[in-house]
């Protein structure tokens, strides 16, 4: 009993029930592939986050392990990810200029946070909220915010200095100095990307034509983009490229970092509370969807409650350890399932590669081009970008592309933070719509029965002065303003009824706001001289009813069933 | 044709069509006693809004006549409003303390954001939004905000300085100077309060002891604060009581105001433009539920998307008019109801008696003591004070109760657009939790018939290798999450499980969200080997899914009846 609820909140226990030493390998295989791949996305979503290298390997160790105790999807890999590291720079960049918190210590602020906020989602069980973003909402996002990382990148491929609030400015801030390219900056770029792009495919294949087997092939060419690291090293080493102004990483602090919180000042807080909510729902919803498709090629569950867990302690390690926002990266995670992780051992192991390159391995890094960082978070990137889905949106549902275009048009026009925004809010609305017209169905008593049905769908009987009404759902705030429109324009339209008889055989609650109507309701067709009645109660909902005095104040009967009702009534006005 | 479509955009065209002189007189009494009300209140609601008194007497000018044009209650009197006062205070008191726009500038902003955005509302069609705003909610939101106001007026009548940015600080800040109370001034507001409150209940029975009819009584009473006015003007103005402390209205300018626009800036737009969203959400759901009343008691329709034209014109010609953003009053339909207003053209006779107001009027007002107004602010918002509303709550709801608890609390702890905004999110959040779990139903073959139902609730032949999944709703976003998980969790728990046949017949449309899911789904069932099937498909949303192909996907087949889909699975199993 206690195991099994220890298991429910700690997930790794029940994953290291049967561990043996086929697992281990694998999860250690699992763990050096990833490790060797997760080095220079660190290093480069640092970057694109404004911050110092090192803290891009900060942020790729204590949360792995945090995830990998309490997240509950087996092979999902955590770390620092392109659209978080974006909007991490976005949120920070305007909070530092008013100087209310140093760069630093914002992200760490960030990560707390967003860790706290998930946390708190997860506790409170709130993970179904998810399922409320809407998923052409999120696609345009994620394309948007594909196209301004890249875009943002290419200034590091050229050498040249550009800047601007969105990706307009942007735009012409390349164009504007685009004459100025290094050209030795332009030709590492060049052909980092070339090289980059070339490994999605060819190294995989050239790797197969070597004789080795096509899955260990896929897997190993993962492991390409530090080739194309040790390369530009060398080359920019060897001939001093960074006194020709070819951008380098520089000095990377040797060593692990001490734990402690940031700074936390209210300003602070305020201001970056909403920012780390985005980030981190867009986190969670793009880690949820990579642990779903994971998890069920292997046919296990993940708990969707509990990947908010996962994740949150994930980001709170992160902001004790001077790292920033982290989420389930999508490529890695891949990596890390076809590398054949069996278990978050696997996240482990990575942690302490990544903790081995953080005390020896940063010496190294120095002569390390930014033109090469630049190219791989550009090839990364460039995957996330689905152009595909607009064509698709555009034949399958002009509502979904329109929605889409929104979030778009937004997220490069205002920014990440307000396409996000805009986002969620395109999704809500959507679905109040949908739901805006809730199950309330007119209906009829069936010939030769005791059964009533929908009056649009059956030849049934009815009575001029007498309007069934079948509620097929619980009465809540949400349909009883509609409920209440109806009644009143129904009264409107057809003076000659006297008598509204609610079915209320499938409602399972009633809240004030719904008791708020029905007494209103019911005042009204007092002073109309018309009779309110209801059929069919269930107990629960008639000793709530009955609590608050509303059945004495009923100007019509309780009925058991609506046929007795129907024909009570019937005959009362027939005599 | 063209004249219905233009008496559904400008409703009074339809209302004036049998206008005669019975009408006519009745709308002009209605006229004559709202006007006297509205003249202390315009003055009270500008004073609790921070602005000069003369611009409550403008927003009750225009705004009236644009409302009489669009709007579609024939009786709703439209003016400054309590809470839409308290809000702009709010709103304004931070923007102009940062130097982001002047006052006066400010508020006639306010108005014309307001008004933008109800009238992008009403256009859009979206006034059933309000439907999604819980009762429980606005109701706590309304009594803690009446709470403020009384409060925030208590220091008129005592005559003390006082001020805090909330409930709990102004509570401290007058205690801290209850002390130096000005004794004139105390003698004047516990004066005012008392004739004030008797007026209500002892005025009209008075007249009815001096043999005035009860119903003409009850709508004579209230134009007693104007004897209040009256009578405290006099006496502070023959003992010249402001040499003594007592604070006067002092100098209104004569006149009416110059069309024009306030001077627009980004940075004010963006700092009022949510204030205005929120002063415009109550605004309209406060108003519609007075008009709803009182439409109902005559059995006349109102629309609300015309009532967000109506009140989005109203702001637009207040914004305009020197005004601040203005609503529908609960106190002041009422009486315009009672006193036989038809049409609304008790509204621009309203508007006329204003303007002569304004005109002849303010230099008689110089010596009205603030503490008169005080009183009638006081008065006024006591009577949205519902506290009984909280024992139902917490009788009948113990959801709702929270919800109103934690409006409460946000609005008298963190100031009213906080509280509104939290309730808004609150409501949404309830919204989402009820309709988290759509309606999915697993059926059965009912004995001896083709029927299927629900194997909860019937006795239904099953196979233990077919699922019959019945989608009692469309397939969208919003519920396509909670089928996928339902789906990976039901093919984990019940690997025997080979089919899956979504019963379609209630789905009416899918979009793109549900259709990634499905084919999310379809892959993940082929690679289990295992077959997802479609049956009862209506036309338009089986024309869809072949548009893009996904048809032509699926792992398993098209049936046109569910029947024949079960039994030529089952069939196919058995051999």
């Amino acid at each position: 009993m206690l195991l099994s609820r220890l298991t429910k909140t700690v997930p790794i226990i029940g994953q290291l029930r049967d561990y043996d030493r086929g697992k281990l390998g694998r999860d250690l295989i699992a763990a050096i592939v990833v490790t060797i791949m997760l080095i220079p996305q660190s290093l480069a979503y640092a970057m694109l986050a404004g911050l110092p290298p090192e803290v891009g390997l900060y942020a790729s160790i204590l949360p792995l392990v945090a995830y990998a105790i309490f997240g509950s999807c087996k092979t999902l890999a955590v770390g620092p990810v392109a659209i978080a590291s974006l909007m991490t720079a976005s949120a920070l960049s305007v909070v530092t200029e008013q100087g209310i918190v140093g760069y630093v210590e914002g992200a760490m602020l960030l990560a707390l946070l967003s860790g706290g906020f998930l946390l708190l989602l997860g506790i409170l069980r709130l993970g179904f909220l998810s399922h409320f973003l809407s998923h052409s909402v999120v696609a345009g996002f994620i394309t948007a915010s594909g196209l301004v990382i890249a875009l943002s990148q290419l200034k590091h491929i050229l050498g040249i200095p550009a800047s601007g609030h969105n990706f307009f400015e942007l735009v012409q801030s390349i164009f504007a100095s685009v004459t100025q390219f290094n050209k030795y900056t332009l030709a590492l770029g060049i052909g980092s990307l070339g090289f980059l792009v070339w490994a999605r495919r060819g190294a995989p294949r050239l790797l197969e034509l070597c004789g080795v087997q096509a899955d260990l092939a896929k897997v190993l060419a993962k492991v390409a983009p530090v080739i194309g690291v040790v390369a530009t090293t060398i080359i920019v080493a060897g001939f001093a490229l960074d006194l020709r102004g070819v951008d380098i990483v520089g000095a990377i602090p040797t060593g692990i970092p001490a734990l402690q919180l940031p700074g936390i000042s209210m300003d602070a807080v305020k201001a970056l509370a909403l920012p780390a909510m985005l980030i981190s729902i867009i986190g969670y919803v793009e880690s949820v969807s990579v642990g779903k498709t994971l998890s069920a090629k292997r046919r296990e569950k993940i708990d969707g409650n509990q990947e908010l867990i996962g994740l949150g302690a994930a980001n709170l390690a992160s902001g004790i350890s001077a790292g920033f926002p982290v989420t389930g990266g999508f490529a890695r995670s891949v990596v890390n399932f076809d590398a054949g992780a069996e278990t978050q051992l696997a996240g482990i192991f990575t942690a302490i590669g990544i903790t081995l390159a953080a005390l020896f391995l940063t010496p190294l890094l120095h002569y390390l081009p930014v033109a090469m960082l630049a190219a791989t978070i550009i090839v990364a990137v460039l995957s996330l970008v689905n152009i595909a889905i607009f064509r698709e949106a555009w034949r399958f549902s002009k509502s979904d592309f329109s929605a889409m275009l929104i979030t778009v048009a937004m997220t490069l026009y205002l920014g990440v933070e307000i396409g996000v925004a805009s986002g969620i809010v395109t999704s809500i609305l959507l679905h109040l719509y949908h739901t805006s017209e809730p199950h309330i169905a007119e209906i009829g008593l069936l010939q030769d029965s005791h059964h009533f049905r929908n009056i649009k769908h059956f030849e049934v009987e009815t009575n001029s002065a007498i309007v069934s009404l079948r509620i097929d759902e619980s009465l809540l705030f949400s349909n009883a303003g509609y409920l209440e429109d109806y009644i009143d324009n129904l009264l409107i339209d057809r003076p000659q009824v006297k008598h509204i008889i609610l079915h209320c055989g499938a409602i399972n609650g009633i809240d004030l706001s719904a008791l708020e109507m029905l007494e209103q309701q019911n005042t009204r067709m007092r002073e109309q001289s018309k009779q309110l009645h209801l059929s069919e109660l269930k107990v629960p909902v008639k000793a709530q009813l009955d609590k608050v005095g509303f059945i004495d104040r009923l100007t019509g009967s309780l009925f058991l069933s609506h046929y007795d009702a129907y024909k009570s009534i019937s005959n009362s006005l027939g005599r």
